[in-house]
């Protein structure tokens, strides 16, 4: 029988690209931490009867079944990792110690038929704090810690746009949409980006709502929040959310960050601040980042008020990678696994080559011991070295040590012991 | 409708113990990485048909369903972290640069039925090398790394017992077993620990097999090489695999390293050096690491011949958790999330703050920027500290910057400027 060795709606990595999205979870990784955030998973199932409370249905869950007796289970793969973030939270909700802070970089799924384009599965990277009367502060240091992660990432240059859900609800409120046709109108505001204004205007008036075309304009802003009222005056100033959201906006310090007061996102969540993040020069590639303020998740799923509100940023890392790599934008350079390669002339110096190794990983330094094959000359192991973007070779000649630096095609005098072999590798890679 | 909080099965970790495990994971990331290994974690989730390659039945296999539709996928969630990296390079063999060396610290899954003490999603750490021909060189690196891996848990003192299937093999057919009754036979000798030497005797007796006592002798030794020819001269010197074993364990460098010829381990992989893991003190816990040479994985997914041959190790990082606990054999210390938080006095200082956390984050210092609330005291924000573990309290004072070492209740003199601040808590980090 054979097996199938691609499945359609699963990422299919190089070895270099792998490389790539390795080190793209270990700079976020490494900047969360900066912040604060715990490392923390929850488990990687959840009850359907969990996932479905929150627009579960629509993401095409994947459910659980055994196969040996061809049972279905009551369980189920995530869709996102922000609702078993909630339901850990509510089950401990007694004993947390609050701000709740993590950090999640994993896997989430969406059960579809293979298509292409679609993934069925994809990692999101999530930052998250989670306390009574949550503050803009909180926000702040999610906010903050994307602007840095992004940055991290060496993508093309990005904005992030924020807004208050409450200012689009107003506009669109004071348009004269009646209640019930509120969600609709916000999603149809919500493509202004995708179908233009245009497009926003005949799919109002198809649902028979009288267009405010300045209040559409509003809508249509994108840029700082001074420059918000130097085009619309200070009337908008007491629009409900905005003076919220320009303490916010006032204590970000980053240019990456943007006003859009007509971003919606999805309606599922979102009760406050909610953003989401265009490539500035690929504005087709749709959002690569989103999330914002969610009040009452954690209360829909132990149906009684804990007055726990939540802020969450989502990176979606797999389309991200997806997007730039179909457009050739994903960073040329790679990190390798490994800082030195140990390489030896001959066999009889392996149990050298151990030590050496073990001398160099003391101090900290990533160490491919690069060779295993039982013939493989220096030249071969200097070859593997450079294939694998390994920076510098680290040889045992015999009697003395040599350092290669591949890349500059340079090469150390002999080096009399391995202390000062080591000594000298710790100079060349602190750059000095 | 009411929410299943917990589910059985999956692991449900209070804050401090989500704390413990990301530790567990980072340190191993850290070691792993200093050995060279990339991060590569092959797709969640692979076909049926390739997980049944390998004794999947068994093993009672998750397989995926829509719940839209009701439908099956011929998609199932990998019991092990072995076969899904053979699958990627079976798939890709032509093009990776070898030695494959990766690691991958995730969830496998078995379908079970709810039942005590039985994970049905768990975590495992594993580290693999693939090449053609693999050299004992490899095997050495891993275990090496293993070693280096299982020390950085901060668990009670272990010993990796290690041996070459050839060794039991050949000791059982020289005891008379017919090659048909070779695989269970293997698996009884396997159980001496669990079953002892009588229970042993007494089932291979039930076989009609002739018993050999010396042969089981030999086969419940555990200790050094040479203690073994010292026990029992040197006419097993010849056995079959026992002098690359001797080669092997020559060049680790650990006393955490034993060998024990009558371990076995599963059939299903394995074809030459294997190796299993106990707790000194406790070996009723049975295997907390195992793994070992698979030379013929590639091979039978691709259904030709390769060459490619490889080698992993697995920490059971769930399991090891769990019977730890249960014993309260946990590490008593898990890292903190950041190793500073800082506080303010009053309100106003809130941008101060922000400006402070962002400097000593960019001195690469982790920090909790721990008050997110409106009125919370700067006393509240110590006790926060204090109950996430944090040692250091960076305070904001109005003019001047104060430190609070927590754990020693100490605190410095009032420091004049944020960059004085900063130099100071670089300093107490370093322990100057």
């Amino acid at each position: 029988m054979s097996i199938p060795l691609k499945i359609s709606g699963f990422a299919d990595y190089s070895e270099k690209e792998n490389r790539l999205m390795g080190q793209w979870k270990k700079n976020l990784e490494d900047i969360y931490r900066l912040f604060g955030f715990m490392s923390f998973n929850p488990r990687p199932v959840e009850s359907i009867a969990a996932l479905q409370l929150k627009g579960g249905i629509s993401h095409q869950i994947y459910t659980l079944g055994r196969l040996q007796d061809g049972t279905m289970t009551d369980l189920a793969l995530p869709f996102d990792r922000t609702v078993p973030l909630a339901i850990y939270v509510a089950a401990r909700r007694q004993e947390l110690i609050y701000p709740f802070k993590r950090f999640d970089i994993s896997h989430s799924f969406r059960g579809e038929r293979p298509q292409a384009g679609r993934f069925r599965g994809f990692i999101q990277a999530d930052v998250d704090i989670i306390e009574e009367n949550l503050s803009v502060f909180s926000e702040i240091e999610c906010l903050n810690a994307l602007q840095q992660g992004l940055a991290s990432l060496n993508i093309p240059p990005f904005t992030i746009y924020i807004n208050h859900i409450e200012i689009p609800k107003f506009l669109i409120q004071e348009m004269g949409v009646p209640t019930e046709l509120m969600p609709d109108a916000l999603r149809i505001v919500d493509k202004m980006d995708k179908i233009g204004r245009d497009g926003v205007e005949k799919e109002l008036l198809a649902m028979n709502i009288p267009l405010n075309l300045e209040n559409l304009d509003v809508m249509g802003y994108k840029g700082s929040a001074e420059g918000f009222f130097k085009t619309y005056g200070s009337k908008y100033e007491s629009l409900p959310g905005f003076s919220y959201l320009q303490n916010l906006v006032s204590m970000l310090d980053s240019p990456n960050f943007s006003f859009h007061p007509g971003m919606v996102r999805g309606l599922d969540y979102y009760t406050g601040i909610v953003y989401e993040t265009t490539l500035n020069e690929y504005p087709q590639f749709g959002s690569i980042s989103s999330g914002g303020r969610y009040n009452k998740l954690i209360d829909s799923i132990v149906n009684c008020e804990t007055r726990l509100e939540g802020f969450g940023i989502s990176i979606g890392l797999t389309r991200l990678f997806d997007v730039l790599k179909k457009q050739d934008l994903l960073p040329k350079q790679a990190t390798p696994a490994a800082q030195v390669a140990v390489a030896f002339r001959e066999l009889s110096l392996r149990k050298g080559a151990l030590e050496a190794a073990t001398a160099l990983r003391k101090e900290g330094i990533t160490v491919d011991l690069c060779s295993s094959g039982e013939k493989v000359s220096i030249g071969k192991q200097i070859t593997y070295a450079d294939k694998k973007e390994i920076r510098y070779v680290f040889m045992l000649m015999g009697e003395t040590y040599v350092i290669k630096d591949l890349p500059n095609s340079t090469q150390t005098e002999d080096i009399s012991t391995l202390a000062l072999a080591v000594e000298k590798m710790k100079k060349l890679l602190d750059g000095s």
